[in-house]
């Protein structure tokens, strides 16, 4: 949508599994024309995949030979290392894979969510290889750039740790928030009427795809568990400032972390 | 501003320990009159405290004296427990206290935070103690009606042991999340450049006030702490699932977590 928009593409093609999510797609004005068979990316410019993780491999695999030198293929997804190690993705000669992924995800998924503003000031984390030839890379932060997004050249493993707890660590937060509060509303019926604005937005992504979910704290397992052990600790830690009823240790960890928290936005546009 | 709009009171006095919050008010149009000085509560009829929970039982020791019988007493605060044993505020015949606690708070605090229709659709908490006379406890229903809200008769102890799960847990969740991804961020600097809509929801209402919520939380400081038991629990369990690099558990408690937030916000209007 964000291409056509911009009349950046000649013709989009959007490849889906089923019929409906094309015919949504072709609807909202998201493509140009749609198929519902991935060998269709034969003569194609460009590839973007936006399947879950786990379909990335297998259907570059299956379909990557129908490729012609000078093709680019790029993906979504939001762990990196698995794609990048060197010989993970066999294309052709002459047609690049370079991975992406640009933070402007929401719970929403399918083509339904699509906006065409959607990519607006979003970092778009491009990782290319040793050996990804600087032109391709370049095509593809153009790109990134004419859709409103801010591109950011990471390697795959720096990206996937900091993925970990910027993004992976949150969503595993916001679930275990809403299984906690479900159960407390078991013995505590009033609960529910007394959800408000904090249990609201901190549990807003738990409704994302538990499919997509599943895939990408998988694939990034070792560096979401370490974030995992750090927010034990930091729980541990705030439980004992409770127990121990220190008012003035409390009202300072309090403000440390509202304190942690613009420093972190503060690094951001938009 | 809510009364003043809707023309629910003949004056609206507006009791700071600042003058620039006086002012603020006055200029914003929440109050018709302002002081800085408690004891001009004096012939109110009703007086509604939203001062820190810690001041409230200290204010209405000082300053409830100057009621007269007819009067009407409520507050704002979060934790209604050591406001209604009996006792705990003591005025003079024929002036009635009633807790409250409408929850549709935010990060802001202050008269500049203020909006007309702050309370439209949200849960008015009301926990009148056995002794308080139904008709100062529709009298408050009313004017929680009046301005839009939805009152809800709760004895203090359900409401606290809820609102430990519905909101102090969140508000704890929220600043242990912010303080994590801090850490992570002190070693990937990275971190501050990927966080996106799941980081900056989820720890929202970490900016609220430190004061404000060190009492809330000392407050309500037992049924806390279970929250807190229930959530560490929640992330050993995920941990372990995670660990175990077990897809199909991982999945379903996924779609669980999405079940479970959907489930506790249909019971919601608005």
């Amino acid at each position: 949508m964000a291409l056509r928009a911009r009349r950046l593409a000649e013709t989009v093609l959007g490849i889906a599994r089923r019929e409906s999510t094309v015919a949504t797609a072709l609807r909202l004005g998201a493509a140009d024309e749609g198929s519902l068979d991935p060998a269709s990316i034969e003569g194609a410019d460009l590839v973007v995949l936006a399947t879950p993780l786990s379909a990335i491999v297998p259907t570059l695999s299956r379909y990557g030979h129908l490729l012609s030198p000078g093709a680019l293929v790029t993906d979504l997804g939001s762990v990196k290392g698995p794609l990048c190690v060197p010989g993970a993705v066999q294309l052709p000669e002459g047609v690049e894979f370079i991975g992406g992924h640009p933070l402007c995800g929401s719970e929403e998924s399918g083509p339904s969510a699509a906006r065409e503003d959607l990519y607006e000031g979003a970092v778009w984390v491009l990782t290319p290889g040793l050996g990804s030839p600087p032109e391709a890379v370049s095509r593809l932060a153009q790109l990134a750039e004419a859709v409103g997004a801010r591109p950011l050249l990471l390697d795959a493993v720096t990206h996937d740790r900091a993925v970990a707890a910027s993004s992976h660590l949150p969503h595993l937060t916001a679930c275990a928030l809403a299984a906690a509060v479900g159960a407390a509303a078991a013995t505590t019926p009033e609960v529910a009427a007394l959800c408000a604005g904090g249990f609201r937005d901190g549990t807003r992504v738990s409704e994302g795809s538990p499919e997509v979910w599943r895939d990408i704290l998988l694939a990034n397992r070792d560096a979401v568990l370490e974030q995992l052990y750090g927010l034990s600790g930091q729980l541990a830690a705030w439980t004992e400032l409770l127990q121990a009823s220190d008012g003035d240790a409390l009202a300072q960890a309090l403000a440390g972390a509202g304190e942690a928290r613009r420093a972190l936005l503060s690094h951001q546009q938009g």
